[in-house]
């Protein structure tokens, strides 16, 4: 199925809910949104109790006039399936669709996502309203897109689940004797003699037990998504794309596993809580660009504030437009408000909103006026193009979620330490791939893989023939210690790597205190975890040694590279101290042979797009409240100000420049 | 019913309970009572399984023995109903009385208030023994009122309780149709097709089911209390009062509702850990006072310490003193210390106490008795007398459970916001009552309303009508959002009160970091919250100004003035550092030409009660523990050491003055 | 039935589970074990599931195999019974088997100890398999002692547990009457008239209650504890013991109860995060030495590190030989790690273990072989020897439930109250027994009953006869203030001691800020807690006074000394600062005539091992990394370097000496 990826458009709008409000008043919202010039909405999402009042009984006349009202002043639509918002009758017929929680308790309605994904009629009655809305709106030219359910995140410990459990775990394993074995459930009298006797885990168990639990989640929600996807794909016009709006780093389920099915990937990403920090925040849209690898949509993003923090601060005047291009410069071809309009009731009356519930527009709806105008100006100039980059980090969620039910030391945060790895290159504008362990390699000259805990075969030989071709490879802390299952590897760390580093762990140590380490031209020190690396090769060079300190570590190696066949490995087995990293990273950048978009002053972000034809377009941001001046290595054409610049160029606070040569 | 709100005496006294001890032991605490000075005891209150030992069958003997040799001794009874602690046959016979928690488990028996307020078998039982006590206890001369159960606290969440909130809604909203529109139900597929369809709410759900929560929870009690006063009131004489003890600032149900059949109000005070911070205590005080707008009882307080909080320390020697005055200062017109005797076992076996286990008085005794011996000293100057105040603060638990579901800013507290307006009028002796929001203004110099979050057309109309007849009235943070639904309104903040104040907001912001301010002739910060004030009048006036800050407050007004009618309106957009805040309120207490009480040094207070003929009686406390020397506007008598005074009384640690114009 | 309570060896070694291994991995193991000098491990004690896959039908070979195998290698064995691991087909052939906790929810399979300690069906399978173990291994005479289940340390709450309480009560009380006079049942109106009507305590209830709870379990153990020696004392040699691996100061149950069956105490040490202090450690040894009032089995111990706590670090190169000798020196006759090698699944991948997944030696089996072979040239000098104490400790279980339900500070602790007074003894090198409030007392010179809150009358008597015959008593914080129902006395404290201490105290505080207090050569302060002592006799002296505080406290006694009979008592009404404390404690050495071990400098620890010929063997261990100096009073002979030093000692960090007069 062949859908357009990179839409010849960029997209900004909100999400709207016109079945919120008498119709009588749309008009006057859809001439405020025409003139914060908006060219998409997404409807629907959560209207499941107005698109079918009763079981079986459709109305859609009031979503046909929304849609064909939109389309009057130009904005397209995005359409919403409504399955994560179950109606009080659906819920009220079949008590069984509501999800039963952690302690044994069937979840109330009145939230969202109550249902059990696996419930027999809950399947049935999404096929239905899916299979309905996919004949009624499959064919409306103005629909561009669709988004499935919203923020998939719900956990079910019911009986039924418990008895997919048990058929998901015959079909992985065979037999229980497998699976008693992959398990070493001789352990603590674990074995299983049938196969419902074995739990759905709530709380610490077996570490192989809670990891298939996960790749069971995945799976039941994987066909909870597929069961909507046949439904919609052959009632759709083939430019018409079907997603998910994703929760950045949710660790619910495989994302990976998840958007395999999905046309493109999306997400709704909320600062909530304090302010912009585009090193941290890159990564969550270069997750989302990886996940398809390819562009991305932002499908919620917040006006202001939210409501669902603590402190729920508004970003500063300024910052919301500097967050809108750093989405676009990571990949976002879409930028999408949650919400349009406050609405009298509801959970979220507090959250941010470009409409009040006056009807009058907040001091923040200025500023997406601008930000469209923006866009506007380079909409042409960007339409396919996409971030490129040299360099990967690989992710995991196997891995990930294995580290944090065993973090051994409590500080030990598996996507803390990726963003560890992340931050250092984006400090220098290094434009970085976030991808999944594995996924195919070609084209990077550097790869890291932080905390790759689990190696596979596979995913060894990737690595081996990446480095054998040339490419850089970074190993870091817990690599390489367990299998698919879990369960350790009768090896020493890294495990299958060990031949490509040149070293293995002899121990590792979760610190009390942090260890001082002593590089080729730094010093600094090694906090949460350390590991004693031992040479196994006459060619591996020591990068760095640990100081006097617990007496197993003191001066060992800690960090080592080493050649192999046309490329270099690197193993780290300390995590440093910020300016050590930095260090680190440079040094990686270097040897590596990597380019960085541009040089900026601290705070300044800066970069690429790649058009088609391979022309560079560079956005520039600037993420400070004061002036910068960034100097340029060429002359360029800064499109938004229509100016020249030859040796610098000034940036106000939040200012934003999009350059191409000159 | 007319019952004697003003009673002739005062009251000292404290909580006893003769059931736990042999009836040979009562002789000897009833002579250290005496000794004591008391003058009432409350009894009875848990004692059910003692006066009906079991089901109808009632043993009062004991009981009538023992208000038989208190009033040998002088001592009055307050009788109170021991329908808080349902005893084990009435639990055994019938389960289902249990409360059923939010986890939907039944509460066990063995602690208090274990009963589910809705049970109909706990009704018939709590009635049985009502309707006993009345017939027995009514015409009993010695009992001067009675407490119905014991800090209403328990929530229930059976199906019982479901039904009936069923039930409540339906008459409260007539059709389902209404119901949806008001809670905007549409949002997230919440709309009801049927009654049974709708949850008891546990945890964040939809703002208007939440809020009628609280009002079923509200109607609950007042029928369970109204099923008690039923069974009483025709069995007691007409100077025999019924009450209930609250728990200060407890957020359970509406306390103006639930004191609306009662005589007089009643409270109990507990410092807990820690002292006596009588600027935040004192709001307590006129709470209380504010149900009835009459004098109260302070049914329960400290003799040094309580058990239940994580650190119980005794508060210093001389502070009980002190805390007793306050409480007179504030209205109280009897103090009741809890408990006597402790007791061998049960769980509050480390709670204060004046006499300890051993039969022996406690320290603490001996400064009870020297309260006593003041009191009788000006029992016959204070009869009949009564705090008045200019000021009054409007409380209203509509708005503040609203808020609290949804504070937006973690330091967002409804209570708190409204002691940060009563301190600083404390600090200058002020006398304010604390009163309903639906109250009646006359008499009002200065009315502030906190945090008005719910603003009903009644109440819009009655603060119209207060400031055109020349009452001063200020708005502060988060005023005016909401209507009586916790749906929003459709106006901008404060909504209906946006005319009077001549100014609206255009947006609220949750703060990350405080704001700079500028007043007149101040200057400070706004922390955890600030509105952006527009003028909708010329004739507003800008009080103070936002410095630089997020961007969208700087240079915006914060605090503004408006003439309306014979009145003037202050709407403050604001959360004041405490400095600045006391100038606010010193500036509001100088335009409404408000009189403190007196003019003390910081740390003494000064409050007046007014007898029925007019005249003033000054109590002055030094809550301090060093001496304080108080100039005196007039020579004054100060009635506990018979002295007169001319420009100065000096106060030791924790002295007090009972004063009158010389 | 005697048996070998001070074995004629030392052993030295681990937990070991062939089971989870292919048996043609045993051989390399137990080569590596005699390479570490190991001659015993403990094998079998999860192995339900192995020993017998299914009801009814045994499996021995492979334990007969491994078994064999080790003591080939002269490695004896220690046989767990496995009934800590019920197995799944167990609980799924009876489901009532698993524990319901607090939530009334069945606890899940997957984990430890989830069976129900009173389940009628467990009880069943428990008895079958513990009696074919018996049959089969009973004669074995590579099997030196026996280990019943792990860990004992589940509560249930189910119906059948109520069931058993209630006949437990009946037992105990004979009456309701009885019972409900003795709880002070009718405050709160708790008078039970039926048995079936008392629930098991879920939270804070009636002090009785809660009490009798805890007895219940301790009962429940005993029982169940019970029913396996039962099976297991027949079939075993009379050298062959019997013991429990206990959790230090674990509060789950009444550990003297516990041991009172067993033949030795056995327990399972693990620092968790942080590193070794000594002086607190200590406790935990002395106190399993308490249990039987003899040497004992460290069961296991951690090689470096756990995997259970938040932060997971390694103890220092050097320390676990530190803690080996640490433990020997206190009685341990034993050291097992836990564990040998690291299994491939299971929730504890990351436990520290001596062996690693890849089947390598980690670094720290080179310093248990170390201490491997200290141990060995010491062997013969040890055996036999104990270490001997003239100051004891007095524990109650009771009186520790008692306080820590109703702590009235939060930071009232009872354990840590007695290690405050148990640090200053450890500083001075003064041998320590910490026994039962029940324990005979003769043969000491100085008994501390450190907040001994429940006194019963044969208490008092003997603490009466050990003062009278010259023993110096200390009483402390809390101290008489209950009776062995957890109600309070009819007296003040310290209630019927009070005539020993020639002195009461009148009231009791927790203190919000700290008191001054000033002592006969000292000043310092009382935190937490003060009691205002009276004294009641002209003989009685006041040792240390309260400062200007609270005012109650203020110049009032604060600890006092009197002479009763032919010895000493001192109350202390203080909770001393921690140099105050050891000038409480130095006083009372001295006063008492207390000998120390030997003076060391701080951090340097040494401890006396009697012979039973009174050859006096004096182990020095230096707990600092710094090389120590330590003057000696005499020549001695070092036993692990074979050599002699005359006035003074020097070791290295971490060193051990181990000494006998030359």
């Amino acid at each position: 199925m062949a859908v357009n990826s990179n839409p010849s458009r960029f997209y900004i709008g909100s999400a709207y809910y016109p079945e919120q409000w008498p119709e009588e008043n749309w008009q006057k919202d859809i001439a405020l949104m025409r003139e914060a010039g908006f060219n998409v909405v997404r409807l629907g999402e959560f209207a499941w109790s107005t698109i079918e009042p009763e079981a079986g009984k459709f109305d859609f006349d009031w979503l046909d006039h929304a849609i064909a009202a939109l389309a009057g002043a130009g904005i397209s639509t995005v359409m919403g399936t409504p399955t994560a918002a179950p109606p009080a009758w659906l819920v009220h017929q079949h008590p069984e669709i509501l999800a039963v929680d952690e302690n044994g308790r069937r979840v109330q309605l009145g939230n969202r996502c109550h249902y059990c994904v696996n419930s027999t009629e809950f399947h049935r009655a999404a096929r239905r309203v899916v299979k309905a809305l996919a004949e009624h709106f499959g064919p409306n030219p103005h629909i561009v897109g669709w988004q499935l359910d919203n923020e998939y995140n719900r956990y079910c410990y019911c009986d039924n689940c418990r008895k997919q459990f048990h058929e998901f775990l015959k079909s992985r394993y065979g037999s229980l004797e497998n699976l008693n074995n992959r398990w070493t459930t001789r352990y603590w009298s674990q074995t299983y003699n049938a196969w419902e006797q074995i739990p759905l885990p709530i709380g610490p168990h077996n570490p192989g037990l809670m990891l298939e639990f996960k790749h069971f989640v995945t799976e039941s929600y994987r066909r909870f998504q597929h069961l909507q996807i046949a439904e919609l794909r052959p009632k759709l016009a083939s430019t018409v794309w079907i997603t998910h709006n994703f929760m950045e780093w949710h660790d619910g389920y495989d994302h990976y596993r998840m958007t395999e099915e999905l046309d493109i990937a999306s997400w709704d990403w909320y600062v909530g809580t304090g302010h912009l920090d585009y090193q941290l925040s890159g990564t969550a849209h270069d997750l989302a660009r990886g996940y398809k690898r390819r562009n991305f949509w932002l499908m919620e993003t917040q006006p202001g504030n939210v409501d669902w923090k603590p402190l729920n601060n508004k970003v500063n005047k300024g910052e919301t437009r500097a967050m809108a291009w750093h989405a676009i410069a990571h990949g976002a071809d879409a930028v999408l408000y949650w919400q349009w309009r406050s609405a009298y009731g509801g959970q979220e009356q507090y959250h941010g909103s470009l409409i009040d519930q006056s009807g009058q527009v907040r001091p923040i709806y200025r500023e997406v006026q601008q930000i469209s105008r923006d866009i506007a100006k380079v909409t042409d100039l960007l339409s396919g193009s996409k971030p490129v980059a040299e360099v990967a980090l690989l992710n995991c969620y196997d891995s990930r979620w294995s580290i944090q039910w065993q973090r051994h030391h409590q500080d030990f945060d598996y996507v803390s330490h990726l963003r560890h790895y992340y931050r250092p290159l984006a400090a220098r504008n290094v434009s970085t791939d976030i991808i999944s362990a594995d996924a195919a390699l070609d084209g990077y000259k550097l790869v890291i893989a932080p905390a790759l805990l689990i190696v596979t075969p596979q995913r060894a030989a990737n690595l081996k023939a990446f480095v054998e071709n040339g490419g850089h490879l970074a190993l870091t802390l817990r690599t390489g210690m367990k299998d698919e299952y879990n369960a350790l590897l009768p090896l020493r760390q890294p495990g299958a790597l060990a031949e490509l580093a040149g070293a293995e762990v002899e121990d590792y140590y979760a610190l009390f205190d942090p260890v001082p380490i002593t590089g080729e031209d730094w010093s600094g020190v090694s906090r949460i975890w350390a590991e004693r690396l031992k040479l196994r090769d006459d060619a591996t060079r020591i990068i760095a040694a640990y100081g006097a300190s617990n007496g197993w570590l003191d001066d060992q190696p800690a960090i080592t590279a080493h050649t192999y066949g046309k490329g270099q490995v690197t193993l780290v087995g300390a995590y440093l101290d910020d300016n050590s990293q930095q260090r680190l990273l440079d040094r990686l950048i270097r040897t590596a042979n990597i380019q960085p978009d541009l040089d900026t002053p601290p705070g300044v972000e800066a970069r690429k797009r790649i058009r088609s034809n391979g022309q560079e377009i560079l956005i520039v941001i600037n993420h400070t409240r004061t002036e910068q001046h960034i100097p340029l290595p060429w002359p360029v054409y800064e499109h938004l100000s229509g100016q020249r610049f030859e040796k610098e160029i000034r940036l106000a606070g939040y200012e934003v420049a999009v350059l191409t040569r000159a």
